[in-house]
């Protein structure tokens, strides 16, 4: 194809019309090749991201771009391997819970995984909480992990999509970030290029989830789906919980010390109930449980300490210090903890959960810009929630100040700002629904 | 504002949403001083493409972008002096009968042009036939012109509407050409730097035009007219046809006898009834004919050989050979006559004149890349004009060959493709309505 063809391409999609496979793999392959120029490109995300994409046009743009970079296809180097994504939280350590916790069933799990950016944390950035640990293996190191303690959590390398990388930097300065199709190609492009045999996503929904709407998470989790099929991953999606902070903690190092409790059989319910769920659903698809066995495989793991057992192992794979485990003293502590009371007895009717991630980046627990450094202390400890009564003068959260100083009143303020008393909120199912 | 803004606005007219008059013109000055890079503009002019602007948007786009350049304001330095705009057509060679006709009329009337690209002509290609006639006049030339022969036509000037040179580029390669509101600042930005007295727009409409359907032509005029207001020039428009090509010459050389022969009285009655049209409105909007006083000072400057006396004297006042007036064979001539000869007794029912434009572009008379040189005697004479009943074998039009021979069977063939026999067409207007 000639320059002309980026032309009309461009003023087809402008149109509305779609596009055809090959058309679409030409526009990738050229831009990651450097022969298309970023105003070409980025006059392409705009008309997809105003004039959306049919599910063939979606599954060939995921396609074009996971072939961008290197094809791991982990499923043909083991009986089975799952993965996991979610589409983030706040207070969401359940990849941390849940990869030990599949493991000690006898199932290998394996996650390229990311770092935190806007209101949400990342998983990467609360391992890196464990002093030594190492979230920055090459492929040799992430298939031996595997090989070796059957889990491994990892920063995605740079061979893997690396046309997403490019499109991503390119959405995020052209107002096209909000997009179906280019959320979803982003998404399973890097999904797919790794090649697990099975993949669990977890789709977040309400104040706390980048789509806040039932029917927006529930359109992008078949999105997901639908871009996998015929890929050689069985996808399944859980639509879960996040107008609430999952678990008290909301930090890194706090965060690690919630899933270790976890794993030692100590909650909170919320945070186990939504891992185990998740659990379910992996060891099902691997084909050796059915949803009872899988249920029972689980909660034996969980009290017989062998989860909490393979949390060690896997660890100290990876490099981190696995003492961690029994001794929290080894996490960076707090320089100060600073109490917020209930301002009046009642009911908390809210927390906005967007606003209480805010808050924690804004204490140095998230960055702001990609290049900011995390303060692993510093985080949120959600004491009371959504839903409890509470009495005036009651501590309903602890503030953990991290490296810098910081007023007391002033954060209290800010604090109860996102926080409403009055009538008891409608209950909300943790796990909303089960799309395969 | 900040880098974070271009991504707010991008974000805002993604979804749909109207931007502030501050905000665009913080765009397009941004663009023009280079703050603003090309993938940004590209994705603001795929949104405004796919979704639009409201007529307050339109109106400041076309404002921000004639604000790039300089301002003649040529209203300030003339009791009254006009200009006309052609959206494009074949054979349209309106603004060269036009011009001498209405200064013939003690009505000053001036313009900064085009060239010819796609399926048209362009008024300087076609002015740049006369032998030393020099269309790239620099401000002073233009003023001194209108001064001393009361008409002038130039290439638009470097200082005009920088910002409309620079985005149009910018649309050329990112299928952002076909846009209501582009198109009207584009056009409107460069009228209203020039700023004249009055502007006649000449808004085609049929199979020639770049508008086809006659609902968009008006859209288009009325897009035109509504991006004006509050500017001080007087907009009216008139929506002529294009359904056929306009005379019987389409080409540069043939096009400039043409319009001496029109001068001189001796028709076609098409090109002199579409011109005299327009010269009414001007005479009119001058507050110093109405209607009929005009009609009647039009056709008397025609027949007294004033109009064509006027044609002398300007084509000499920017560097021409007045003799050609009197000597066409001062201008290119063919090499060769190809006649094509009807296939067939009947009526020719419809000329494709898109693809008559295409046609007479491919034989040299137009460009198909911005730095093609134009061959000047190269050319069409459609003999026989749709409507008109023909004989087998009648000759039904001439084409015109300039440096390069060609074969003429196969020229034959591909103009009888673009030409139908049939039943009788109905009746079109030449001037379809008058809008202001």
């Amino acid at each position: 194809m000639s320059d002309y063809s980026v032309y009309e391409l461009l003023n087809r999609k402008r149109r509305g019309a779609p596009l055809e496979p090959r058309e679409i793999e030409f526009f990738i392959d050229g831009y990651t090749r450097g022969t298309i120029p970023d105003y070409q490109m980025s006059a392409l995300l705009m008309a997809i991201a105003i004039n959306g994409m049919t599910g063939t046009e979606m599954a060939t743009l995921t396609q074009a771009m996971l072939r961008s970079g290197e094809q791991w296809h982990l499923r043909d180097s083991y009986d089975f391997i799952a993965d996991k994504h979610s589409t983030g939280g706040v207070g969401d350590k359940v990849s941390l819970v849940l990869s030990p916790w599949v493991a000690a069933c006898g199932i290998k799990i394996g996650m390229l995984s990311g770092r935190g950016l806007g209101h949400t944390g990342g998983t990467l950035d609360k391992l890196e909480a464990i002093p030594g640990f190492n979230a920055r293996l090459s492929r040799e190191e992430f298939e031996r992990c595997v090989n070796d303690v059957f889990c491994v959590i990892s920063t995605s390398t740079e061979g893997i999509a690396p046309a997403d990388k490019k499109i991503y930097a390119l959405r995020d300065v052209t107002g096209t970030v909000e997009s179906l199709p280019l959320i979803t190609a982003s998404i399973m492009s890097k999904k797919l290029a790794m090649g697990a045999s099975a993949l669990i996503l977890d789709v977040k929904t309400g104040s706390g989830a980048f789509m806040r709407k039932y029917q927006d998470s529930k359109a992008l989790a078949e999105s997901l789906i639908a871009a996998a099929a015929g890929s050689g991953t069985k996808v399944e999606a859980l639509i879960t919980d996040m107008d609430r902070p999952l678990g008290i903690a909301a930090g890194n190092a706090n965060e690690i010390i919630e899933t270790i409790e976890v794993l030692k059989g100590n909650g909170p319910a919320d945070v186990e109930d939504v891992t185990r769920d998740q659990g379910i659903r992996i060891l099902v698809m691997s084909g050796r449980y059915d949803e009872a066995s899988a249920r029972t495989a689980l909660d034996e793991a969980l009290k017989s300490g062998r989860a909490l057992e393979q949390a060690r192992k896997w660890i100290a794979a990876q490099g981190g210090d696995a003492s961690v485990v029994d001794d929290y003293s080894l996490l960076a502590q707090p320089r100060e903890t600073i109490e917020v009371k209930a301002p009046q007895s009642g009911v908390i009717s809210a927390i906005d959960t967007y606003q209480a991630g805010m808050f924690t980046v804004d204490l140095g627990a998230g960055r702001k810009k990609a290049d900011d450094q995390i303060d692993y202390a510093a985080g949120v400890m959600f004491d009371r929630r959504t839903g409890d009564e509470v009495k005036a003068g009651d501590v309903i959260a602890r503030i953990q100040l991290g490296k810098k100083g910081r007023d007391a009143e002033e954060l209290r303020a800010k604090f109860l700002a996102f926080v409403e008393f009055g009538e008891e909120p409608a209950a909300r199912p943790l796990v909303h629904e089960h799309l395969r």
